[in-house]
């Protein structure tokens, strides 16, 4: 069996992680959690992506669609998650596995939060668990390959 | 450091799993989730209790409340995710981690599956992954005890 | 042709018909329903179950689930019908015919009462006969079986 | 006791029963349902009124106020009965008892057709149970005529 | 000044006044309100035109586009007062001063009797007077008229 | 027969007619009006009373409880129409014939401006009319006493 | 090949067309309408119905079904577009191709005339070209049956 | 006189009361009120029964029907005030006097604890003053059995 | 301990009670409300202020802003209780105890009655239960000085 | 150039500034406020008039019709900003330039806060500044005089 | 007469046309759909210009505004048609005469595809036609040119 | 003290200010703002940022997370105000004085401009008050600042 590729797509204001407020997100940067993600998951191949267009978003899933280059996706697209319906129609073409993550429990947020155009359109979404939703969301795309 | 103790929650109609449209729901049962999450953490000590009864959901909760017996719940609550606040106002007081699993996607469902009263007062919600949701969920609690 | 079994499922506060108000319910019990229902079809075999517990009800037609013990269910499901995901669950896994019945038209009382999460999974709703609905009912069913 | 009779109005579209979509709606027809309709009942005068227009309806109905020449009416105004008041205001006129019919279950239909202007003045509402529902209609006429 | 003309226009139902429940709504018939109405204005030139099909009164109001035949219209437009928007349109068209009555306080009934899309394009609406009404409807077409 | 006294109230904003915006409103002020509806019904003794202060209006309404001083009630409440609870609670007392006037209609206006606390308690209402509308509500009391 | 035939049907107040407020609508009538749609396509056979029944395009639509005597329906119900649920269940019967048709941008206007019944049980609409939008709807019908 | 008996029911997690979060709600339990009840009207009896089981409440309140064992009902149905039909339905058959009591404030807390399908047919609602708030209930009662 | 002094504010037609429709509303004008307040309490000291305006029912509370000079505040703000946001800010400056009254059950009128904007910031609410309720206000208060 | 005059409106409660909690909100007055404003613009001649009586507010904004005794008006209308159209309809009656001002920002508290009657017929409003909205405000008008 | 000049805007997700699930959007490409628009009018000049970036739409129409490079604009916004008012903002700032195209019949979609915010600032829409909506769009800027 | 620094940004369309509709806008152009601005506090440092682009706002807004290279934010948003979370988020991270302007009272225009997402997370907000309005933003920084 070759290496699984999954590609991990970040969305707007990820790339700020640990760079805000430590005292509520901590330290940890977006560079620890790809770090933390590929520790995980030695045996995997991953590719990272954070932009906080939501155009670059869009192109960067386009390359996903047909040619399947990464056998999973693992989304965590922000407040895009709230808005974005272009984002939405992209990942429609996805067949790859995809899953939704959210660092923390949007359910107890705002209510302009619990809403999420992209994750009607992914196998399921993890919300509430920091960095461990990205292990989970890893075990969940092996597992659909096993 | 001692065994870890987890309680794991069934709600309505979880009893059935595996008797109802196999086509569909595959022929899986309750006692072989019980068995598959006992299996995936065998140095954990697994607590099961199933009810179609909100007032012995309740009750079961309870139980935990104060004493700490169990490190970790893990919660389907099934049909009352959406209906009961009484369970919501038990799993208050409950001071262990709390985790939400859905086996299908709720936000891929009807609009009155989409709400979640118990969902707002756990760490987090796991929904779309089958029996691989409760492994995460394990993960999750042990996460917190670590 | 095998004796045709029919289950008829009272929800809550029916086991109190007769016992309230006469003058305006009149004085004509449970029992007396049941009586009637049997003398409208003295072929068929009826079970009666009045429950106003919402979990004894799911648990109920479990037991009609696979096995088709019964060749059609009569539900009044009283106040559960606005109000339980849950049974309407359990009754989506029963494959025999299903007929809601409401004693008084329920399109002509409070609007919390317009709502049917159980009607929708059944093969169709009598509401504002009273008593005579259930025959209504009882011919639905056995018209099916024809 | 005289000769019982029972005023049957079809809505709009009902003209074409049998002659749209055979696989879905079968291939009886208007014509059918109406002698179905009398053999059920071979002791009754049914008296029949087709109109795709509401004014029609409107004065089909005025023509049964005060007079009393049928003693029941059986109502199935099809998408009108979602929509018209008028004939809503036309029904709350006439002393006798008026049943409402579906063919169809409403409930598991489009929302536009959850509501019933016309059923909220009508004794009851029978829904999904095909030409067996104007069977029951008679019955519940009859029975208020015992 | 030549005679002024007047329009009346009676929407459905109203072709039932007086033959209604005399106890709530009395006694007096349409062609008592239309002799009421030219009684109390004997000098000016009444036509009467009722309908129950909404076409018919559409093709009415259109007699009056351009060539102004009558000088005012008093219109009751029943329950399609609340439901037709092509009502609406047409009445957009005529020039002549257009008055809206209706014979209860339409704001003391069900909230669907609240929205009145004819309304919008009269001069002004009168409602709660009975007869009456018709009266002050006439008196502020001839005001318009000095 | 003794002379029928008739009491109008004006509500806020009132006092400024024909001071404000004469091109769209007119120059006639509250006075003209006054003296418009005393020379329409020189038989009739008229009491006039306008405020800008809900309480005021409150209280005038209170004088006219239980003794009945005047036979009728002319209301133009303005901007209290759509947002006072208590002036309905107040108008609720009185068993005098009440008409409420707009000279403006209500439901050509902003959306805010279409509910009528007052009206709901009053004989009907009179809406798009200017001073004439008075006149109809003078009619409209003295018909009842007839 | 045969020659083409198209039906137009022509719904509620477009027989005034022209007659109208010729500033805003300009003088064009129906009769211009209906030929200029001829002129743009002689090699095709028309037939025109205009009414403001809702009852007779109803019955008009059902002559479409299942003889097909025409190879395509264009549809301008006009004010029926937002209200009829019935012409909506008789376009649901019809297989030839249906394009509906709007003179004016209806989004552009009052929010209920945003809504379509027809409009979701037709090929496509096209809003906002004044007659030009006829000549796309001939286009639409004749380039499915190419 | 003889002597007055009262049944206070206790809803969902009122058990627990005193077990959890001593900081926020104290440490006096759900015996420690009772015996404050009975401490407040030593001259009163007083049945309790809580129950976390919608039915249990159901059948319990069932007892009062027709023999009015009770002269007065004390209730706090916890979070069942907000979601049960069914409990609403067997209250109205009592025909003593039912007081609904809350510890906090429902209208200071979440917008789903606003609703009260309970209180809408007891005499009264209490709610925000701890026990005492079942002192004053007791009170109620005896004033209207003076 | 110095005597307790006990502030009482009717809101607006509260100084009516007793001279509307006796058969609904009883006798009892509001001096008998206030001898009933003070002799149910006679160690405490009343002060009373009714008031039909906002203005003033908002600047007697400003009275009672920093200084204290009662002890406690039981307010019946009438109408006012579901319209005015200006009271809510006025009592939220006030520190000693505030308990809102109604005289009858609001639960159970017209649905503009169910909010109340001045009850979020009180203590607590009691509704229904007539004069004795301010009884039960007198007793929370006193119990808070305890 | 004459010297320019600016009348200032205080609204419910504002004279109780300083006066409450003075940790949240400061220890400033209204005086304070008014020397405040007159402080920054020393050439200019204020009026200031604080009420929390809707009438008397709408009453003193009258004085400014037609006449334009200020060249400008400067609002903080408090909780009257969000209930009362009266107020808006006295305003709309201003030619001088009207600004709105907040103290606080009105868009980061309750949702009942967040709507504006006067604001829609201002030139604009300015919300969270404190004191200096009011600095901002003087300079708006003075502007639109240069 | 000068060559007529047309810009083609293509929204989000059309740069994949033909690259995604080929069942159900066949094989023709981005570039297909051009060279089709083409052929179509061999006379005009086109523009295209696809973007997945809400802000290079943007200013793309930016540069249409004044100078009017182009006669006619065509927009398929695909999923920014329901969330952008940023590009609404754009458009209103373009003369040249701009008309909206979808592939699909909106109408027949999710909820959310219904609204266009672009919609209400062209001149009209052309929805559900496939390429040929194009050719519609076309006839209908040039139909203006004439 | 050092100069004080401030960041102006400009969201989509400002760039065109001027360009567009001179009647109504008038003709200054984005450039001739900044200079207004600048000219206005010459003893500030300005920086200025204009992007169509939601990515490049965010971005820009990141490089003022933590360092607090300007002293205060000036955030004129346009249409992205009432959109995008995504720049709510942002704004959230940054710890200096944020002010948001707008051009025209957004309250007075179409109600999808009436929400503010970014608004809820700034100091305060200035509205309709044209170029001044950044001046009034200047001062309320550099008040921050004293």
């Amino acid at each position: 069996m070759s290496v699984k590729k999954i590609l991990v797509l970040h969305g707007p204001n990820l790339n700020m992680l640990g760079n805000r407020d430590p005292e509520q997100y901590g330290t940890q940067t977006l560079t620890d959690l790809e770090d933390c993600i590929q520790s995980k998951a030695p045996d995997l191949s991953f590719s990272f992506f954070q932009s906080n267009h939501e155009g670059e978003l869009i192109e960067r899933i386009h390359q996903e669609v047909g040619e399947n280059e990464h056998d999973g996706l693992i989304l965590n697209l922000g407040a895009f998650t709230h808005t974005s319906v272009a984002i939405r129609d992209a990942l429609e073409m996805v067949s790859a596995t995809k899953v939704e993550v959210h660092l923390s429990n949007i359910h107890a947020r705002e209510s302009f939060r619990h809403t999420s155009f992209s994750g009607g359109v992914c196998k399921g979404i993890i919300s509430g668990f920091g960095f461990q939703g990205y292990d989970f969301a890893i075990q969940a795309i092996m597992n659909g390959e096993e």
